[in-house]
């Protein structure tokens, strides 16, 4: 994204409202000198946003050392097409948080987390669904983070192109884009008579 | 995402695959011991990937340095709702890219990099719109990562519900999600007849 001024914001209410329209940030740690970046789903209660994955994953176990993280939420909402190569654009919405993540202990603080997780995707969904089990709950780490540390940048609007460039002949402006769903596909074991409701679905709340 | 077997590819077809239909990476270095996670542009070009920005930014400061990089591209395909909160999933393809970035320093490869960057996001647009000038490539800094340690991440298909679980009366399945174009909004200078061609989008292409 070019750097241009003020497109920076921190507020609770905008980096809030970022986090709850997406639902896939990613994370980035350093293992053995290496920088990853790592695409995982995630949740958000009050000001802490939880991330899961297997007990067994080089994200889970790297991270519940407490060492630094940062992670990234994008938006992208539209093509901005300029009359200038260089100022072509995109309009965003991102979030980044640094901190430093914490395992999650408390089987209800951890219960609560992996609810969201579900919910967050899908509406009620959680209540649905069979619950996780003894055995699943062992496997699954959850994570932590603080939005103390967190930060929003967000593009809009149409091309700034410069003011001599205006008369270049060629069509300006946005495209917007946005996640939409196909077709509800049932899996071969479906026996439930009717669509998947998709208006449950966290891009159609946006 | 939920750690499975079976999900990892490296061969060079299916990253280049997944690389092309994308158009926003997550780049992930350490600047003063912090990881940062920074989404941006990118273009490919053979077994090259290429990154842009500001020469002023921290992302082109830190990573012309020649430090460790982890590039990542996420491209989301679907909702997997299955008959326990457990097995709940995304459907996802997803590159990640370890290496060094280097300073592209020749005007010529620089120049078709920037070509790339614009032609990536809608074909043949570069050669419309009016050129990078010398001061706008002066301010611009195109950076070069080798694909060489480059691997893929595909999940697909319906959810992997326990066997026990099939008689959970609740819907189960994928739901498709997509980025598609709105209704192109052109600029308030807009001179030019007809709409834009949204035909020629990276989204579109796919």
């Amino acid at each position: 994204m070019r750097r241009l001024p003020a497109r920076g914001a921190h507020d609770r209410v905008t980096v809030h409202a970022i986090l709850d329209a997406g639902f896939v940030c990613h994370v980035g740690f350093v293992a053995d000198g290496q920088p990853y970046v790592i695409p995982t789903g995630y949740a958000r209660a009050d000001d802490t946003l939880y991330l899961h994955g297997s007990t067994a994953s080089r994200l889970v176990r790297t991270l519940a050392a407490g060492i630094d993280v940062c992670v990234t939420v994008t938006l992208i909402d539209g093509f901005v097409l300029a009359r200038s190569a260089f100022h072509h654009s995109l309009n965003y919405r991102s979030v980044v948080v640094l901190g430093h993540a914490r395992l999650v202990s408390g089987a209800e603080e951890k219960m609560e987390a992996l609810r969201r997780f579900t919910n967050h995707i899908a509406s009620g969904r959680f209540e649905e669904a069979r619950a996780p089990n003894e055995q699943e709950l062992k496997g699954t780490a959850v994570l932590a983070l603080d939005l103390e540390e967190a930060s929003a940048k967000i593009r809009s609007g149409p091309p700034l192109d410069d003011a001599e460039d205006l008369a270049v002949k060629i069509w300006a402006g946005v495209v917007p884009l946005r996640q939409t769903v196909g077709e509800p596909q049932p899996d071969q074991h479906n026996t439930v008579d009717g669509e998947f409701d998709t208006s449950r679905l966290v891009v159609m709340r946006r």
